[in-house]
């Protein structure tokens, strides 16, 4: 049996979001697909960086990114009523529905009512009715998602993909391996397929001294 | 009369070198390409941001994933002997070879012999080798990159693209329009075809307040 493909995402980035639209392709390649919620600033603060938002000259180009995407695929944006938002009554909500097609389905809806519809997912009454509308009983979810259980679910989710080396999101799983970004589709069906890089040859050249650093003065 | 499509790039990227690759594609689109060399450390330092070579989690990913890129187009990799390495006097070599089709093939052949041959191209003789087997005068241009004004002109090369809003290598630029790594040429093309964003909605997104912040500890 193949261990499902891992899709590690946070509602607060937009890349997330379209990369959701391009699941349906991956299962048709025969991948099970498996929804992991993970907290984006835990990764940023794991690892020392900046979100590419938080830059001002690469946040007009990220959203610019964004909309120029969106359009090339004829999705509609909106974009949530304001930017960053806090992500964690989502994810955390996401956390509460086991893994499966029923969570899947809900982030994919979640995410999509912040981008295109323009709704503000931070707010808890937005989020159960999301979920009444997709069947499911928001009451029940907006209880689970303060036990301390749900919110520590969370936290694990998030030091475990740290801890695999994940840094950002969207971030896809095929075995050990690691695709960053909705861009390296083809590069995982291109792994799924059978190809694979020459190990060796990139741990020795990760391990060759550097001929030189720069001065950081960030 | 069209402006010509703009591709900063910097040699220690090895995402330049890939996208290096992709330029023909444009070409037949109809771009005429000039090649602009800038210093990449420069617009990490004006923008406050780390390289993706700098956070050891996105070290590995990022050749693993040059490495896939290569592989899946049939691309040798083979890396500079270290990384980082000084790109300062291949940088300006390119500065002292006038824009235009020589400029262009002898900055793709510098890439192509670090990353592809393996070739230390922070050493001057390496570069005076390269530029005589171009048929240019090796020795002119290792005497050029000495002169103030061609030191001059990688400043300022560097400190234009920080104004136009540039933050990283490869970019593209399109009239006022930036597409920033190899992986955006479908949008590249897709504007150069006459779509477009809408401004006005982009800008407004822009402006809408935040919800929230995160905590940044790093």
């Amino acid at each position: 049996m193949n261990s499902p493909l891992i899709f590690y995402f946070d509602p607060i980035s937009p890349y997330a979001w379209l990369a959701s639209k391009a699941i349906p392709r991956l299962q048709a390649a025969g991948l099970q697909v498996q929804y992991e919620p993970v907290l984006f600033a835990g990764l940023l603060n794991a690892h020392g960086q900046k979100g590419p938002a938080e830059i001002p000259a690469k946040r007009e180009y990220t959203f610019r990114d964004v909309m120029r995407l969106a359009a090339m695929q004829g999705l509609p944006f909106a974009g949530p009523p304001g930017h960053p938002f806090n992500p964690l009554q989502a994810l955390r909500m996401c956390c509460a529905i086991p893994p499966g097609d029923t969570r899947n389905r809900f982030a994919s809806v979640v995410m999509a009512a912040a981008w295109e519809q323009g709704q503000d997912i931070s707010q808890a009454s937005t989020l159960a009715h999301i979920a009444d509308a997709e069947g499911l009983n928001g009451q029940e979810l907006l209880a689970a998602i303060n036990q301390p259980a749900i919110k520590q679910s969370l936290i694990q989710a998030t030091d475990a993909a740290i801890a695999k080396g994940i840094f950002g999101v969207p971030t896809f799983m095929l075995g050990e391996q690691i695709f960053w970004g909705g861009d390296r589709l083809d590069a995982l069906l291109w792994q799924h397929a059978g190809h694979h890089i020459d190990e060796a040859r990139l741990q020795e050249f990760l391990q060759r001294a550097p001929l030189a650093q720069r001065k950081q003065v960030g």
